[in-house]
Protein backbone atom coordinates (compact mmCIF):
# COMPACT_ATOMS: atom_id res chain seq x y z
CA UNK A 1 0.00 0.00 0.00
CA UNK A 2 3.13 2.31 0.69
CA UNK A 3 4.01 4.78 -1.99
CA UNK A 4 7.63 4.25 -2.22
CA UNK A 5 8.39 8.68 -2.51
CA UNK A 6 10.32 10.98 -0.39
CA UNK A 7 7.28 12.06 1.95
CA UNK A 8 8.10 14.67 4.41
CA UNK A 9 8.19 13.12 7.93
CA UNK A 10 5.87 14.40 10.72
CA UNK A 11 8.46 16.68 12.55
CA UNK A 12 8.36 16.38 16.38
CA UNK A 13 6.47 19.65 17.68
CA UNK A 14 4.24 20.21 14.79
CA UNK A 15 0.37 19.18 14.45
CA UNK A 16 -1.86 17.65 11.94
CA UNK A 17 -5.19 18.62 11.56
CA UNK A 18 -6.08 15.61 9.98
CA UNK A 19 -9.89 14.01 8.26
CA UNK A 20 -10.92 10.69 9.20
CA UNK A 21 -13.39 10.44 6.70
CA UNK A 22 -17.17 10.23 6.77
CA UNK A 23 -16.69 6.91 8.87
CA UNK A 24 -15.61 3.51 6.62
CA UNK A 25 -11.70 3.33 7.93
CA UNK A 26 -11.08 2.47 4.21
CA UNK A 27 -12.07 6.06 2.99
CA UNK A 28 -9.12 7.44 5.20
CA UNK A 29 -6.18 8.73 3.12
CA UNK A 30 -2.51 7.54 3.18
CA UNK A 31 -1.33 10.36 4.44
CA UNK A 32 -3.67 10.35 7.34
CA UNK A 33 -2.86 6.66 7.86
CA UNK A 34 0.63 7.90 7.79
CA UNK A 35 0.26 10.57 9.89
CA UNK A 36 -1.24 8.21 12.45
CA UNK A 37 1.38 5.78 12.64
CA UNK A 38 3.79 8.10 13.58
CA UNK A 39 2.08 10.32 15.61
CA UNK A 40 3.03 10.18 19.23
CA UNK A 41 -0.53 12.11 20.86
CA UNK A 42 -3.84 11.64 19.26
CA UNK A 43 -6.87 13.88 20.19
CA UNK A 44 -10.02 12.48 18.29
CA UNK A 45 -13.66 13.57 18.22
CA UNK A 46 -16.84 11.40 18.90
CA UNK A 47 -17.70 8.79 15.79
CA UNK A 48 -13.92 7.99 15.44
CA UNK A 49 -13.61 4.39 14.06
CA UNK A 50 -11.58 2.24 16.75
CA UNK A 51 -9.83 1.03 13.75
CA UNK A 52 -8.56 3.88 12.68
CA UNK A 53 -7.62 4.75 16.46
CA UNK A 54 -5.78 1.68 16.25
CA UNK A 55 -3.47 2.94 13.37
CA UNK A 56 -2.06 5.37 15.52
CA UNK A 57 0.19 2.33 17.10
CA UNK A 58 2.59 4.43 19.34
CA UNK A 59 0.05 7.29 20.41
CA UNK A 60 -1.67 7.75 23.72
CA UNK A 61 -5.11 8.60 22.62
CA UNK A 62 -7.31 11.70 23.98
CA UNK A 63 -10.68 11.70 23.97
CA UNK A 64 -11.84 15.15 23.11
CA UNK A 65 -15.02 14.77 21.50
CA UNK A 66 -18.74 15.64 21.97
CA UNK A 67 -22.34 14.74 20.98
CA UNK A 68 -25.32 17.07 20.73
CA UNK A 69 -26.90 17.50 24.01
CA UNK A 70 -24.05 15.18 25.90
CA UNK A 71 -20.59 17.30 27.55
CA UNK A 72 -18.08 19.00 25.10
CA UNK A 73 -14.98 19.84 26.37
CA UNK A 74 -14.18 23.25 25.74
CA UNK A 75 -12.61 24.29 22.44
CA UNK A 76 -9.98 26.99 23.96
CA UNK A 77 -9.30 23.55 26.16
CA UNK A 78 -8.58 21.57 23.03
CA UNK A 79 -6.74 23.91 21.41
CA UNK A 80 -4.13 24.74 24.54
CA UNK A 81 -3.70 20.72 24.62
CA UNK A 82 -2.42 21.32 21.15
CA UNK A 83 -0.12 23.61 21.83
CA UNK A 84 1.32 22.37 24.68
CA UNK A 85 1.30 18.96 23.24
CA UNK A 86 3.80 20.13 20.17
CA UNK A 87 6.18 22.42 22.40
CA UNK A 88 6.78 19.51 24.65
CA UNK A 89 8.24 18.67 21.22
CA UNK A 90 5.48 15.54 20.17
CA UNK A 91 4.14 14.75 17.01
CA UNK A 92 0.39 16.01 17.52
CA UNK A 93 -3.02 14.40 15.31
CA UNK A 94 -5.99 16.33 16.04
CA UNK A 95 -8.42 13.71 14.14
CA UNK A 96 -12.03 15.15 13.16
CA UNK A 97 -15.03 13.17 11.13
CA UNK A 98 -14.63 13.99 7.94
CA UNK A 99 -12.88 16.83 6.80
CA UNK A 100 -11.00 19.09 9.26
CA UNK A 101 -12.55 22.53 7.66
CA UNK A 102 -15.87 21.15 6.67
CA UNK A 103 -17.43 22.57 9.64
CA UNK A 104 -15.27 21.16 11.77
CA UNK A 105 -13.63 23.91 13.66
CA UNK A 106 -9.97 23.05 12.24
CA UNK A 107 -9.88 26.53 11.02
CA UNK A 108 -10.09 27.74 14.89
CA UNK A 109 -7.74 25.35 15.69
CA UNK A 110 -5.62 25.82 12.68
CA UNK A 111 -5.63 30.08 14.37
CA UNK A 112 -4.87 29.16 17.58
CA UNK A 113 -1.68 27.18 16.79
CA UNK A 114 -0.67 30.07 14.56
CA UNK A 115 -0.90 32.93 17.25
CA UNK A 116 1.00 30.38 19.44
CA UNK A 117 3.41 29.81 16.40
CA UNK A 118 3.25 26.02 16.35
CA UNK A 119 3.84 24.89 12.84
CA UNK A 120 1.02 22.60 11.40
CA UNK A 121 -0.25 20.95 8.16
CA UNK A 122 -4.07 20.24 6.94
CA UNK A 123 -4.72 16.61 6.18
CA UNK A 124 -8.32 16.79 3.56
CA UNK A 125 -10.05 13.91 4.61
CA UNK A 126 -13.65 12.87 2.55
CA UNK A 127 -16.37 14.89 3.25
CA UNK A 128 -19.85 13.57 4.05
CA UNK A 129 -21.21 16.45 2.26
CA UNK A 130 -20.35 14.77 -1.07
CA UNK A 131 -19.52 10.98 0.28
CA UNK A 132 -22.86 10.53 2.27
CA UNK A 133 -24.63 11.09 -1.03
CA UNK A 134 -22.20 8.66 -3.62
CA UNK A 135 -22.69 5.96 -1.56
CA UNK A 136 -26.56 5.93 -1.13
CA UNK A 137 -26.31 6.63 -4.94
CA UNK A 138 -26.93 10.08 -5.52
CA UNK A 139 -24.03 12.09 -7.11
CA UNK A 140 -24.46 15.45 -5.82
CA UNK A 141 -23.82 17.24 -9.42
CA UNK A 142 -25.18 15.21 -12.88
CA UNK A 143 -24.65 16.72 -16.27
CA UNK A 144 -28.12 18.11 -17.37
CA UNK A 145 -29.68 17.84 -13.43
CA UNK A 146 -27.14 20.09 -11.67
CA UNK A 147 -24.32 21.49 -12.04
CA UNK A 148 -23.57 22.63 -8.61
CA UNK A 149 -24.23 22.23 -4.97
CA UNK A 150 -24.57 24.17 -1.55
CA UNK A 151 -23.50 22.50 1.80
CA UNK A 152 -24.92 24.60 4.95
CA UNK A 153 -24.14 23.62 8.49
CA UNK A 154 -28.32 22.25 10.15
CA UNK A 155 -27.09 22.73 13.60
CA UNK A 156 -28.45 26.43 14.15
CA UNK A 157 -31.42 28.43 11.73
CA UNK A 158 -28.89 30.92 11.09
CA UNK A 159 -26.42 29.28 10.39
CA UNK A 160 -28.40 27.52 7.00
CA UNK A 161 -30.91 30.56 6.60
CA UNK A 162 -28.78 32.95 4.74
CA UNK A 163 -27.55 31.08 1.73
CA UNK A 164 -31.01 29.23 1.36
CA UNK A 165 -33.37 31.74 1.63
CA UNK A 166 -31.62 33.36 -1.37
CA UNK A 167 -30.95 30.69 -3.47
CA UNK A 168 -33.12 30.69 -6.42
CA UNK A 169 -35.01 27.30 -6.35
CA UNK A 170 -33.47 23.89 -7.78
CA UNK A 171 -30.70 26.27 -9.20
CA UNK A 172 -28.32 23.59 -6.99
CA UNK A 173 -28.46 20.18 -5.28
CA UNK A 174 -28.53 21.69 -1.25
CA UNK A 175 -26.84 19.46 1.17
CA UNK A 176 -27.72 20.00 4.95
CA UNK A 177 -24.86 18.56 7.27
CA UNK A 178 -25.66 17.86 10.64
CA UNK A 179 -29.26 18.76 10.06
CA UNK A 180 -31.84 15.96 11.49
CA UNK A 181 -32.82 18.47 14.12
CA UNK A 182 -33.71 21.06 11.85
CA UNK A 183 -35.49 18.97 8.48
CA UNK A 184 -38.29 20.60 9.25
CA UNK A 185 -37.03 24.25 9.29
CA UNK A 186 -34.93 23.76 5.81
CA UNK A 187 -38.09 21.81 3.94
CA UNK A 188 -40.13 24.85 5.11
CA UNK A 189 -37.80 27.54 4.26
CA UNK A 190 -36.86 25.99 0.73
CA UNK A 191 -40.44 25.65 0.11
CA UNK A 192 -41.48 28.80 1.06
CA UNK A 193 -38.36 30.10 -1.81
CA UNK A 194 -40.28 28.18 -4.06
CA UNK A 195 -38.82 24.94 -4.51
CA UNK A 196 -41.31 22.22 -5.50
CA UNK A 197 -42.93 20.10 -2.53
CA UNK A 198 -42.42 17.32 -4.59
CA UNK A 199 -38.65 18.13 -4.65
CA UNK A 200 -36.80 14.43 -4.04
CA UNK A 201 -34.89 14.60 -0.74
CA UNK A 202 -32.83 12.13 0.95
CA UNK A 203 -32.21 11.90 4.92
CA UNK A 204 -28.46 9.72 4.97
CA UNK A 205 -27.47 8.16 8.71
CA UNK A 206 -24.51 6.75 9.22
CA UNK A 207 -22.82 6.84 5.59
CA UNK A 208 -20.18 4.56 4.92
CA UNK A 209 -20.22 2.74 8.29
CA UNK A 210 -22.49 -0.89 8.57
CA UNK A 211 -25.81 0.99 10.08
CA UNK A 212 -26.06 3.02 7.55
CA UNK A 213 -30.01 3.71 6.24
CA UNK A 214 -31.37 5.91 3.62
CA UNK A 215 -34.16 7.48 3.92
CA UNK A 216 -35.93 8.44 0.39
CA UNK A 217 -38.62 11.57 0.68
CA UNK A 218 -39.94 14.55 -0.60
CA UNK A 219 -39.52 18.26 0.48
CA UNK A 220 -43.09 18.44 1.60
CA UNK A 221 -42.76 15.26 3.29
CA UNK A 222 -39.77 16.58 5.26
CA UNK A 223 -41.95 19.75 6.01
CA UNK A 224 -44.39 17.18 8.09
CA UNK A 225 -43.06 15.60 10.75
CA UNK A 226 -41.07 13.22 9.40
CA UNK A 227 -40.02 10.81 11.98
CA UNK A 228 -35.99 9.54 12.20
CA UNK A 229 -35.13 6.92 14.83
CA UNK A 230 -31.50 7.24 15.91
CA UNK A 231 -31.79 10.96 15.15
CA UNK A 232 -28.89 11.23 17.59
CA UNK A 233 -26.39 9.90 15.11
CA UNK A 234 -25.48 12.76 12.49
CA UNK A 235 -27.45 13.01 9.22
CA UNK A 236 -26.94 14.57 5.97
CA UNK A 237 -29.82 15.83 4.06
CA UNK A 238 -29.98 16.19 -0.21
CA UNK A 239 -32.16 17.59 -1.69
CA UNK A 240 -32.52 18.52 -5.29
CA UNK A 241 -33.66 16.51 -8.38
CA UNK A 242 -30.00 14.49 -8.41
CA UNK A 243 -31.68 12.34 -5.49
CA UNK A 244 -34.03 10.64 -8.10
CA UNK A 245 -30.64 8.97 -9.91
CA UNK A 246 -30.50 6.75 -7.10
CA UNK A 247 -33.44 4.86 -8.18
CA UNK A 248 -31.88 3.82 -11.38
CA UNK A 249 -28.12 3.27 -9.44
CA UNK A 250 -29.01 1.55 -6.87
CA UNK A 251 -29.64 -1.78 -8.02
CA UNK A 252 -26.39 -2.29 -9.71
CA UNK A 253 -24.12 -1.32 -6.52
CA UNK A 254 -22.19 -3.54 -5.89
CA UNK A 255 -21.78 -2.90 -2.21
CA UNK A 256 -24.40 -3.13 0.15
CA UNK A 257 -25.45 0.88 0.56
CA UNK A 258 -28.64 1.83 2.86
CA UNK A 259 -29.53 -1.68 3.83
CA UNK A 260 -32.58 -0.36 5.82
CA UNK A 261 -33.73 1.76 3.51
CA UNK A 262 -37.40 3.20 3.99
CA UNK A 263 -39.55 5.10 1.51
CA UNK A 264 -41.44 8.36 2.81
CA UNK A 265 -42.05 9.56 -0.25
CA UNK A 266 -45.79 9.02 -0.71
CA UNK A 267 -46.25 8.53 2.63
CA UNK A 268 -49.73 10.33 3.54
CA UNK A 269 -50.62 11.10 6.93
CA UNK B 1 -0.44 0.61 6.73
CA UNK B 2 -3.18 -1.86 6.15
CA UNK B 3 -6.35 -1.79 8.35
CA UNK B 4 -6.22 -5.72 8.94
CA UNK B 5 -10.12 -6.15 9.14
CA UNK B 6 -12.36 -7.73 6.43
CA UNK B 7 -12.87 -5.92 3.48
CA UNK B 8 -14.83 -7.15 0.49
CA UNK B 9 -13.02 -8.38 -2.24
CA UNK B 10 -13.16 -6.49 -5.32
CA UNK B 11 -15.13 -8.97 -7.58
CA UNK B 12 -14.41 -10.02 -11.16
CA UNK B 13 -16.97 -8.42 -13.64
CA UNK B 14 -17.57 -5.24 -11.59
CA UNK B 15 -16.47 -1.85 -12.33
CA UNK B 16 -14.99 0.69 -9.41
CA UNK B 17 -15.38 4.54 -9.75
CA UNK B 18 -12.45 5.66 -7.71
CA UNK B 19 -11.69 9.34 -7.17
CA UNK B 20 -8.24 9.96 -7.22
CA UNK B 21 -8.15 13.16 -5.38
CA UNK B 22 -6.76 17.21 -5.81
CA UNK B 23 -2.95 15.27 -6.81
CA UNK B 24 -0.91 14.35 -4.17
CA UNK B 25 -0.90 10.45 -4.02
CA UNK B 26 -0.87 10.58 -0.50
CA UNK B 27 -4.46 11.53 -0.69
CA UNK B 28 -5.54 8.63 -2.30
CA UNK B 29 -7.83 6.66 0.07
CA UNK B 30 -7.33 3.69 1.49
CA UNK B 31 -9.87 1.85 -0.38
CA UNK B 32 -8.56 3.68 -3.63
CA UNK B 33 -4.85 2.36 -3.31
CA UNK B 34 -6.67 -1.35 -2.38
CA UNK B 35 -9.09 -1.30 -5.83
CA UNK B 36 -6.16 -0.20 -8.06
CA UNK B 37 -3.46 -3.19 -6.71
CA UNK B 38 -6.50 -5.57 -7.53
CA UNK B 39 -7.67 -4.18 -10.76
CA UNK B 40 -7.17 -5.78 -13.94
CA UNK B 41 -7.83 -3.04 -16.41
CA UNK B 42 -7.32 0.84 -15.35
CA UNK B 43 -9.24 3.78 -16.98
CA UNK B 44 -7.20 6.84 -16.27
CA UNK B 45 -8.21 10.62 -17.04
CA UNK B 46 -5.37 13.37 -17.26
CA UNK B 47 -3.50 14.66 -14.39
CA UNK B 48 -3.33 11.58 -12.42
CA UNK B 49 0.05 11.38 -11.04
CA UNK B 50 1.71 8.63 -12.74
CA UNK B 51 2.96 7.09 -9.14
CA UNK B 52 -0.81 6.54 -8.35
CA UNK B 53 -0.91 4.35 -11.97
CA UNK B 54 2.19 3.01 -10.59
CA UNK B 55 -0.42 1.51 -8.25
CA UNK B 56 -1.73 -0.67 -10.15
CA UNK B 57 0.74 -3.43 -10.85
CA UNK B 58 -1.54 -6.15 -12.64
CA UNK B 59 -3.53 -3.81 -14.95
CA UNK B 60 -3.52 -3.00 -18.38
CA UNK B 61 -3.44 1.35 -18.05
CA UNK B 62 -5.63 2.83 -20.52
CA UNK B 63 -5.74 6.86 -21.00
CA UNK B 64 -9.17 8.03 -21.78
CA UNK B 65 -8.59 11.65 -20.28
CA UNK B 66 -9.60 15.01 -21.93
CA UNK B 67 -8.20 18.41 -21.43
CA UNK B 68 -9.91 21.45 -22.35
CA UNK B 69 -9.20 22.01 -26.34
CA UNK B 70 -7.54 18.60 -26.73
CA UNK B 71 -8.69 15.68 -28.35
CA UNK B 72 -11.58 14.23 -26.10
CA UNK B 73 -12.53 10.50 -25.87
CA UNK B 74 -16.34 10.39 -26.45
CA UNK B 75 -17.57 9.22 -23.18
CA UNK B 76 -20.44 7.18 -24.82
CA UNK B 77 -16.40 4.93 -26.22
CA UNK B 78 -15.62 5.18 -22.77
CA UNK B 79 -19.20 4.12 -21.17
CA UNK B 80 -19.00 1.08 -23.81
CA UNK B 81 -15.05 0.92 -22.84
CA UNK B 82 -16.32 0.05 -19.25
CA UNK B 83 -19.48 -2.10 -19.72
CA UNK B 84 -17.49 -4.53 -22.18
CA UNK B 85 -14.45 -5.05 -19.56
CA UNK B 86 -16.59 -5.99 -16.56
CA UNK B 87 -19.10 -8.09 -19.45
CA UNK B 88 -15.90 -10.34 -19.80
CA UNK B 89 -15.28 -10.57 -16.07
CA UNK B 90 -12.24 -8.12 -15.58
CA UNK B 91 -11.51 -5.94 -12.38
CA UNK B 92 -12.29 -2.84 -13.92
CA UNK B 93 -11.19 0.81 -12.29
CA UNK B 94 -12.22 3.80 -13.58
CA UNK B 95 -10.22 6.32 -11.72
CA UNK B 96 -11.58 10.43 -12.17
CA UNK B 97 -9.39 13.47 -10.49
CA UNK B 98 -10.79 14.72 -7.04
CA UNK B 99 -13.96 12.92 -6.74
CA UNK B 100 -15.92 11.04 -9.42
CA UNK B 101 -19.68 12.68 -8.35
CA UNK B 102 -18.25 16.05 -8.43
CA UNK B 103 -18.73 17.20 -12.10
CA UNK B 104 -16.44 14.43 -12.78
CA UNK B 105 -19.32 12.27 -14.81
CA UNK B 106 -18.81 9.65 -12.85
CA UNK B 107 -23.23 9.38 -12.54
CA UNK B 108 -23.25 9.26 -16.26
CA UNK B 109 -21.10 6.71 -16.31
CA UNK B 110 -22.81 4.89 -13.26
CA UNK B 111 -26.03 5.01 -15.45
CA UNK B 112 -24.35 3.53 -18.11
CA UNK B 113 -23.65 0.38 -16.63
CA UNK B 114 -26.44 0.43 -13.92
CA UNK B 115 -28.19 0.00 -17.63
CA UNK B 116 -26.04 -2.84 -18.63
CA UNK B 117 -26.85 -4.58 -15.26
CA UNK B 118 -22.84 -4.19 -14.97
CA UNK B 119 -22.18 -3.98 -10.97
CA UNK B 120 -20.34 -1.41 -9.87
CA UNK B 121 -19.18 0.88 -6.64
CA UNK B 122 -18.08 4.40 -5.81
CA UNK B 123 -15.10 4.97 -4.06
CA UNK B 124 -15.25 9.25 -2.88
CA UNK B 125 -12.07 10.93 -3.55
CA UNK B 126 -11.14 14.34 -1.72
CA UNK B 127 -12.72 16.44 -3.84
CA UNK B 128 -10.48 20.52 -4.84
CA UNK B 129 -13.72 22.08 -3.92
CA UNK B 130 -12.60 21.55 -0.11
CA UNK B 131 -9.00 20.33 -0.54
CA UNK B 132 -7.51 22.96 -3.04
CA UNK B 133 -8.28 25.94 -0.22
CA UNK B 134 -7.45 24.02 3.01
CA UNK B 135 -4.42 23.27 1.70
CA UNK B 136 -3.71 27.02 0.53
CA UNK B 137 -4.59 27.82 4.62
CA UNK B 138 -8.00 28.83 3.58
CA UNK B 139 -11.15 26.66 5.79
CA UNK B 140 -14.21 26.97 3.21
CA UNK B 141 -16.00 27.07 6.55
CA UNK B 142 -14.91 29.22 9.92
CA UNK B 143 -17.28 29.80 12.91
CA UNK B 144 -19.04 34.03 12.30
CA UNK B 145 -17.21 33.73 9.20
CA UNK B 146 -19.07 31.13 6.94
CA UNK B 147 -20.85 29.00 7.44
CA UNK B 148 -21.80 27.16 4.10
CA UNK B 149 -19.74 27.10 0.94
CA UNK B 150 -21.44 26.62 -3.14
CA UNK B 151 -19.59 24.64 -5.24
CA UNK B 152 -19.86 25.21 -8.82
CA UNK B 153 -18.39 24.50 -12.50
CA UNK B 154 -16.85 27.39 -14.30
CA UNK B 155 -16.84 25.61 -17.81
CA UNK B 156 -19.49 27.10 -19.04
CA UNK B 157 -21.53 30.65 -18.13
CA UNK B 158 -24.86 28.43 -17.85
CA UNK B 159 -23.58 26.15 -15.34
CA UNK B 160 -22.95 28.62 -13.00
CA UNK B 161 -25.02 31.64 -13.18
CA UNK B 162 -28.34 29.59 -11.90
CA UNK B 163 -26.42 29.96 -8.42
CA UNK B 164 -24.26 32.44 -8.23
CA UNK B 165 -26.85 34.95 -9.63
CA UNK B 166 -29.74 34.28 -7.02
CA UNK B 167 -27.15 33.84 -3.62
CA UNK B 168 -27.10 36.23 -1.68
CA UNK B 169 -23.77 38.67 -1.20
CA UNK B 170 -21.58 36.83 1.44
CA UNK B 171 -24.07 34.38 2.64
CA UNK B 172 -21.26 31.93 1.71
CA UNK B 173 -17.96 30.77 0.46
CA UNK B 174 -18.09 30.26 -3.72
CA UNK B 175 -15.47 27.54 -4.98
CA UNK B 176 -15.51 27.71 -8.69
CA UNK B 177 -13.67 24.15 -10.41
CA UNK B 178 -12.32 24.45 -13.51
CA UNK B 179 -13.19 28.16 -13.35
CA UNK B 180 -10.00 29.83 -15.02
CA UNK B 181 -11.36 30.48 -18.07
CA UNK B 182 -14.44 32.04 -16.21
CA UNK B 183 -12.90 34.44 -13.74
CA UNK B 184 -13.95 37.59 -15.16
CA UNK B 185 -17.40 36.60 -15.11
CA UNK B 186 -17.80 35.11 -12.22
CA UNK B 187 -16.17 38.24 -10.26
CA UNK B 188 -18.60 40.68 -12.83
CA UNK B 189 -22.28 37.95 -11.76
CA UNK B 190 -20.92 38.51 -8.16
CA UNK B 191 -20.03 42.01 -7.94
CA UNK B 192 -23.85 43.18 -9.74
CA UNK B 193 -25.36 40.27 -7.17
CA UNK B 194 -24.33 42.67 -4.93
CA UNK B 195 -21.01 41.28 -3.55
CA UNK B 196 -17.99 44.24 -2.33
CA UNK B 197 -15.68 44.55 -5.09
CA UNK B 198 -13.09 44.21 -1.69
CA UNK B 199 -13.99 40.99 -1.18
CA UNK B 200 -11.03 38.65 -1.26
CA UNK B 201 -10.48 35.82 -3.28
CA UNK B 202 -7.93 33.09 -4.42
CA UNK B 203 -7.33 31.50 -7.28
CA UNK B 204 -5.32 28.37 -6.73
CA UNK B 205 -3.71 26.21 -9.61
CA UNK B 206 -2.11 22.55 -9.01
CA UNK B 207 -3.19 21.95 -5.87
CA UNK B 208 -1.86 19.43 -3.53
CA UNK B 209 1.28 18.79 -6.32
CA UNK B 210 4.45 20.31 -6.34
CA UNK B 211 3.64 23.06 -9.15
CA UNK B 212 1.10 24.60 -6.85
CA UNK B 213 0.23 28.42 -7.48
CA UNK B 214 -1.78 30.22 -5.24
CA UNK B 215 -2.95 34.05 -6.50
CA UNK B 216 -4.40 35.95 -3.96
CA UNK B 217 -6.61 38.79 -4.94
CA UNK B 218 -10.30 40.79 -4.90
CA UNK B 219 -13.14 39.92 -7.04
CA UNK B 220 -12.59 43.61 -8.12
CA UNK B 221 -9.18 42.44 -9.48
CA UNK B 222 -10.53 39.12 -11.21
CA UNK B 223 -13.20 41.31 -12.90
CA UNK B 224 -10.57 43.29 -14.77
CA UNK B 225 -7.99 41.34 -16.71
CA UNK B 226 -6.21 39.43 -14.14
CA UNK B 227 -3.79 37.29 -15.96
CA UNK B 228 -3.06 33.60 -14.97
CA UNK B 229 -0.13 31.94 -16.43
CA UNK B 230 -0.39 28.40 -17.32
CA UNK B 231 -4.26 28.79 -16.64
CA UNK B 232 -4.11 25.18 -19.05
CA UNK B 233 -4.15 23.60 -15.92
CA UNK B 234 -7.43 23.30 -13.53
CA UNK B 235 -7.87 25.71 -11.50
CA UNK B 236 -9.79 26.73 -8.40
CA UNK B 237 -11.33 30.29 -7.07
CA UNK B 238 -12.57 30.85 -3.72
CA UNK B 239 -14.25 33.74 -3.24
CA UNK B 240 -15.56 34.89 0.30
CA UNK B 241 -14.10 36.73 3.83
CA UNK B 242 -12.94 33.03 4.64
CA UNK B 243 -10.17 34.13 1.87
CA UNK B 244 -8.29 36.32 4.40
CA UNK B 245 -7.96 33.31 7.24
CA UNK B 246 -4.83 32.83 4.77
CA UNK B 247 -2.48 35.27 5.98
CA UNK B 248 -3.21 34.22 9.16
CA UNK B 249 -3.03 30.69 9.15
CA UNK B 250 0.26 31.28 6.46
CA UNK B 251 3.01 31.55 8.28
CA UNK B 252 2.39 28.55 10.81
CA UNK B 253 1.72 25.99 8.07
CA UNK B 254 4.38 23.00 8.41
CA UNK B 255 4.38 22.01 4.29
CA UNK B 256 4.75 23.77 1.51
CA UNK B 257 1.88 25.61 -0.01
CA UNK B 258 1.83 27.85 -2.93
CA UNK B 259 5.51 28.75 -3.21
CA UNK B 260 4.93 31.11 -6.29
CA UNK B 261 2.24 33.19 -4.58
CA UNK B 262 1.53 36.31 -6.03
CA UNK B 263 -0.71 39.36 -4.67
CA UNK B 264 -2.91 40.82 -6.80
CA UNK B 265 -5.44 42.30 -4.42
CA UNK B 266 -3.99 45.90 -4.29
CA UNK B 267 -2.80 46.43 -8.31
CA UNK B 268 -3.66 49.15 -9.88
CA UNK B 269 -3.50 48.77 -13.66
Amino acid sequence: MALHQSVDAFQPGTVALVGAGPGDPELLTLRAARRLAEADLVLYDALIDPRVLSLARRARRVYVGKRAGRHAVAQEFINRLLVRAARRGQRVVRLKGGDPFVFGRGGEEALALAVAGVPFEVVPGITSAVAAAALAGIPVTHRSVSTGFVVVSGHAEEAFRPALESLAPHSATVVVLMGLGRMKQVAALLIARGWAAATPAAVLLGASTAESVVHSTTLGALQEDMVIENAAQPGTIVVGEVVRLREALLPAQATDVGTAERTYAHRSR
